[in-house]
């Protein structure tokens, strides 16, 4: 039967893909030494196992050696496969060199990752100019889709509803979350011009007046994009929006700001955090199921 | 001409190798996303370079991802060779199996290193059941020796000194500091009984009555050793001792608590500290320098 290994922070997740699935739930031990140095045990019996290791990777600079630890001794110890669950994966926007000399950290990443496990499952990653993790990856992987769950939620909890996506990146995303939410979806116009220095332009929404905005992203880190899409579409004569989102990255104080100017923000649980409302954990335990 | 690369916290380091050696001091640029990612570029010319990267691994958990991406990208953009200089060495403790399903962290994270960089230049590694590092390590490996430069600070700066080492393994350690000083040593025995429990045997020292002892070790961490260490040479007789160490690593309070109960914390600058008193820039040069 298969073994779930939740890393520290993942316990959640892990118990209820093992509920939904059926699936054996490990446990390790971590603590850090006095010197910040991290040690890891698996507590649980992996030979002959395969091995998901689950491990959203929101902060991941900080969680990288002990994932990598638990993942050489997991293959160490006999399991069959050592496999990631990242709901969240980590350091996919940099994918190109913008300026001379910066590190193409996407690349690097997917290399190191795919060093230490036999397949990734993820969702919803922050995808540019790569069309498919298997450009980067060296490991089978498996790209899971959240849209149909933030459709059905918005379905459930949103009468009237307007679906926005914040660029014409999220277009086909979007259409993806409206149609199953049975609602009408529109996109703005995103130019970003620093980490928090974004300007939207919003099209001409005349027509939906009196619907309920939902602005829907794959991730929120900064917040600044749906702050300045949520004030523009104030001004417009829309009320507060919703704000649903894949990813719950929020930096700083980005929920709070994101809080103040929404009527409910919700998040899936792919990134643990006081905001979700939509569970991924059946959509993981899919996966995992038929690997 | 050598080029040496800083990671962020390195630069001083770096510097004085520079101004030691003759080597020119490169430089990077470094910041961190909203959502803690990290952002790394190489501002210098690498290309057909040996480029040393000059990273201690103090906390290395947090570094690692900035320091393979830094390493991968000097690879990618033509550099003859990418060298680690790590003035202090991470995860070399945990070289065994001690309790079934631990990760044998020394052993991976050597690994992990050999997988970006062509060489590695350290100081002092705290080894204990690993007699060279190229037993885990796959790239070739240059270990250096604080101890001479630490019995120089010992005969320049203490009268009638009497240097003594933790425990047995750090005798012939301390031999070296003690010849070099011109001055006697001895060693304590140690029994561990966790991270911060420790239990030190004294050996008899009534015949140094009176001189000056010098508590010297390769990293004080906790600092409980030297703590317990100190307690018990004062209740003997002796004064405040002074505390003398390679690697500044001073979890916690360590630092303060060990002030109270010496007459003074001196350390080399492998770990930028405030108790920086010697310096291994020219020791570090050299090895860059006959690379």
């Amino acid at each position: 039967m298969r073994l779930l290994l939740p890393m520290p922070g993942n316990a959640a997740m892990a118990g209820a893909m093992g509920n939904v699935g059926g699936f054996e739930v490990g446990s390790l031990e971590t603590r850090r030494f006095p010197d910040g140095e991290i040690y890891v045990r698996i507590l649980s019996d992996v030979a002959g196992r395969d091995v998901d290791i689950v491990c959203t990777l929101a902060d991941p600079d900080p969680q990288f050696l002990g994932l990598a630890f638990v993942a050489a001794t997991a293959r160490e110890l006999g399991a069959r496969s050592v496999n990631l669950v990242a709901p969240y994966l980590a350091y996919m926007r940099q994918d190109i060199r913008f300026q001379p000399g910066e590190a193409v950290s996407s690349h690097h990443f997917a290399k190191l990752l795919s060093g230490f496990f036999d397949r990734l499952v993820t969702i919803d990653p922050h995808l540019h100019r790569i069309a498919d993790l298997g450009e980067i990856f060296t490991m089978p992987t498996r790209v899971l889709q959240a849209a149909p769950l933030l459709g059905d939620w918005v379905k459930a909890n949103v009468a009237n509803p307007l679906l926005i996506g914040p660029d014409s990146e999220s277009a086909q995303w979007v259409s993806v979350v409206g149609e199953r939410a049975g609602a009408p979806h529109a996109v703005l116009e995103k130019q970003r011009r620093g980490d928090r220095d974004v300007e939207i332009s919003v099209p001409d929404l005349s027509r939906w007046q009196g619907r309920t905005v939902v602005l829907v992203d794959d991730m929120i880190s900064s917040g600044h994009t749906m702050l300045v899409a949520a004030r523009q579409l104030a001004a417009l004569g829309f009320g507060k929006p919703i704000c649903l989102t894949v990813h719950a990255l929020f930096a700083d104080d980005a929920y709070a700001r994101l809080l103040a100017v929404s009527d409910a923000v919700v998040s899936t649980d792919a990134v643990p955090h006081v905001s979700n409302g939509v569970s991924v954990a059946a959509l993981l335990a899919g996966a995992s199921a038929i690997a």
